[in-house]
């Protein structure tokens, strides 16, 4: 955890942050040595321990923030929606959008995993499971309305999630398709993969001729 | 590249290779000393330049091994296969079924590309893109001839990849879904996702009966 200290100090603090995604995301974590981390950000390496802790404290400093700032931010894209569908468009595009703009973290949030110690570790899969328990409900309201077809939520939520975050290993801001091109693209696959096959929007008209 | 080594020597370089997939995996290729590797298989450090010339082209060894034998595994699964519909399903299965089992060279090839040098780098993008390019041929046909809706088959590839190997994150031998069920799970997942939504079936019917 960050040591209390004075906005100058926030600030330095921040500097080391950045500095820290940046490494990790080059070398990884294991590589980074804290004397590296301290010549990018021109300072000796013992005023480092200021900040943090330690070189892991760091890390779950890095790690946890980005899982606040993406569970927040998904409550906001997904408040005041109700039906299903519109709660997986949204889900998908703030998954998207999010994930384009911070590469680095997402990539440092997957991958480093493995070198959080273990009570730290649990934390952040807590968060993780959270998150993807959002996408969870969203599948499992929409199967029990008839909206869509899913076997198992929860292989259907890694499964689109890994998806999704992918983008992460290709995506350039200066690339061939805009952000909205890409959004599109994937939000049909993803609702085309879990709609009922051949009775999309023919189901709820069948039952009103019907009753 | 492995030196030219007796049958004991290569059952040692192919112990070396094991054991450096391991670590890599463990701890990442930067972090991993050849010190470890010469103590995990029970060598002096020094006896590990009788196999490999130094640390980067075991890397390189580990991840082109890998990829040939990707590529010619998934040509024998596409064999003989002629409806598009038909092929993804075998590219999807085969590349679930073969990443299921081995995890540890999926991730490093995916992961440790950044510690490549340009060279080898290269020759592993271009073994990557002769992967890709069979799922991009395929949704290509499969909306040439009217049976898929793709947009861009070259951003619709990726997704779909990025979606298979995410499995690779979470998924265990004793998990509570066999292989098969994952498989299916998948497939309709991949298949609806590039289906024409609402017309799977009912396109080829509705112009059997017109003409």
């Amino acid at each position: 955890m960050a040591r209390t200290v004075g906005s100058n100090g926030a600030r330095t603090a921040q500097a080391i942050r950045q500095a820290g995604v940046k490494l990790i995301y080059q070398h990884g974590y294991e590589a980074m040595s804290l004397r590296q981390l301290a010549a990018e950000v021109g300072l000796q390496s013992g005023s480092l321990y200021k900040y943090f802790d330690n070189k892991q404290s760091l890390l779950f400093d890095i790690v946890r923030d980005h899982m606040e700032d993406l569970l927040s931010k998904v409550s906001e894209a997904l408040d005041g929606l109700s039906d299903p569908m519109d709660r997986l468009r949204a889900y998908v595009g703030f998954h998207l959008r999010y994930h384009m703009t911070r590469m680095a973290h997402v990539f440092i949030a997957n991958m480093e995993i493995r070198s959080l110690e273990a009570e730290h570790r649990a934390e952040i899969v807590a968060m993780r499971r959270r998150y993807e328990g959002l996408l969870d409900a969203i599948l499992r309201e929409g199967a029990e309305r008839g909206l869509f077809k899913v076997t198992d939520s929860r292989v259907s939520t890694y499964a689109i999630i890994s998806m999704l975050t992918g983008i992460c290993m290709w995506y350039r801001p200066d690339g061939r398709l805009s952000q909205d091109e890409l959004v599109t693209i994937y939000t049909d696959l993803v609702t085309g993969g879990v709609a009922l096959t051949g009775l999309p929007a023919a189901v709820p008209d069948a039952r009103r001729r019907r009753a």
